[in-house]
């Protein structure tokens, strides 16, 4: 089998040259690597990146635990953990684990096994006692994770604070709060604090929509909204604790002829790509997600090189005005 | 550090057994697997799998190479790919090279040299040589690749002919074809072709809108579709070339007071979860991604078993009505 040696000289280049080619380190012309791939294709030389990180007992690849991979909010998240880690020189290993303990589980010992240079995780169910010894950084995103050396979240409290903000100033006077319950406490739950306490000050009229634990974006919140609107009239204005519940809140307003913006004014959470895709488009809370992403990434390399990291970094919001309010 | 043998003797079972349950193999009841989790826990055993692809020369990984993840299309399919992997015990390596020729090849030569047990690829731009002696099976998706082992797609041309009946059985008579252009040929123009031959066979009226192709999800179609329909008059339905663009072809019909379905049908292709969360929702071609992405680790997995392999498996589409048509 050929070896770095044998590229190096069927290119005319120094291993070292070759070894940043490989490596995506430095300044290499586009000329130069088009010479190390050439060599390397004519000789099938394929450098083995499983023995070195044999040697080095540590991979160049990090660990991505997420509850659901088409959800537009974790498609884009994951979309911006992919390229964060690219830029880095990292790659990825992603497992889904829809929120079930046991598999959540599996792929961290997956994580731990394949010596990852760090676990990012997004879990709904999760033990604390799972996350001892595990030998390499763990960052919570968007949980509380006791065994976690570093969370990234963003500010949910302010996020719902903006969004009440935003539906009183825009004249709605009964204001309807729909979000998810979790079964373990999550930082978004604050969302729904901070929307409350902003109504309260302002002496809004707010009515809660809570959506039992087994509703998620495959089974859909259309009809639980739909009731919801049905039950209480005089509502006209919606904080939703997503873009994908705002989107069908505006499914179930067109359904009772409630014309949005018009008679009822929507909220949703995120800034996914959905939020442009319906009509109208949603105004929604944005999350900075690439930097979120890019935070996440940075904390493993920081906690690698033993530098020191803190536990919660918290990104402010913003509001996106699209359509809809 | 702590052995295969050491947590067998600390749990009181064989080491067949906690192999199995390692790498989860065979009926395993929960009381076993619980007991061998905890004395890997009180042992602090860590299971090296980068020195068992090292001894193997082959990795239970399997690399993704995808053009985009946030893509409502490509998060369903790479949560389909992730559970398929999962269910054949595979892990997954999740490349996103946004069509770039450069980072397709580099994503290549990373699965190459991470032993990586079969790469799937879905490439706008690569090139045949870059594919030559990977030394591993690769699986295209819905794309044509002269060097991959199987290409894995849908009846394109089915789909297209399939949207053009509905179209005209509901009583469309001026249908537009909205799609992209590809800078290569790609299954998914076949989708226009079976379309515009539908229509020429029933001598319905068409007029084509091909996207330039620097036109993507994110920059969005709306621009080119509104200035479409304005110069377009009386069209009475489209056929568009994904649910993205059936749901910005809904925005622009509703700018210009057109009523769907009322005046104007729409069809996408996809069936992604998007379809479900416009108003109307979409009515749509049916991909059968979920049994695609199977079909793929199957290729890989008969493959790597010295087991023949067909050049294409073509699925068969179906129409999801829903509220557009």
């Amino acid at each position: 089998m050929a070896t770095l040696k044998d590229v190096a000289k069927a290119a005319g280049l120094s291993v070292g040259t070759v070894s940043r080619v490989l490596n995506n380190r430095g300044y290499i012309s586009d000329e130069t690597r088009q010479s190390v791939y050439a060599a390397m294709e004519r000789l099938n030389y394929q450098p083995n990146e499983v023995a070195r990180s044999l040697s080095k007992q540590k991979s160049n690849t990090i660990g991505l635990i997420m509850p659901s991979i088409e959800h537009p909010y974790f498609a884009k998240l994951i979309s911006c953990l992919e390229r964060a880690a690219y830029e880095q020189e990292y790659k990825v290993l992603l497992f889904c684990a829809y929120g079930i303990d046991d598999q959540e589980k599996k792929f961290v010992e997956a994580c731990r096994s394949n010596r990852v240079a760090g676990l990012i995780i997004c879990s709904d169910t999760v033990r604390t006692q799972t996350f001892n010894n595990l030998g390499f950084p763990l960052v919570s995103y968007e949980r509380y994770l006791d065994s976690s050396d570093a969370c990234v979240l963003c500010d949910n409290h302010e996020g719902g604070r903006m969004a009440a903000q935003e539906l009183i100033a825009k004249g709605c006077r009964r204001i309807g709060c729909l979000s998810g319950t979790s079964r373990v406490g999550l930082p978004a739950d604050t969302r729904k604090e901070g929307f409350l306490e902003a109504c309260r000050q302002q002496e809004i009229e707010t009515v809660e929509l809570d959506f039992p634990p087994e509703r998620t974006v495959d089974s859909g919140y259309y009809p639980d909204i739909l009731e919801f609107l049905k039950r209480n009239e005089g509502i006209d204005g919606l904080f939703c604790g997503s873009d994908v519940i705002a989107a069908e809140a505006i499914q179930a307003a067109v359904e009772l002829g409630i014309s949005v913006p018009d008679r009822m004014k929507i909220i949703g959470y995120d800034d996914t790509l959905l939020s442009e895709l319906t009509m109208p488009k949603i105004t929604t809370i944005h999350q900075p997600v690439k930097e979120m992403a890019e935070m996440c990434i940075d904390l493993i390399d920081k906690k690698n090189n033993g530098d020191f990291v803190p536990a919660r970094t918290i990104f402010h919001v913003s509001l996106v005005s699209r359509g809809t309010a």
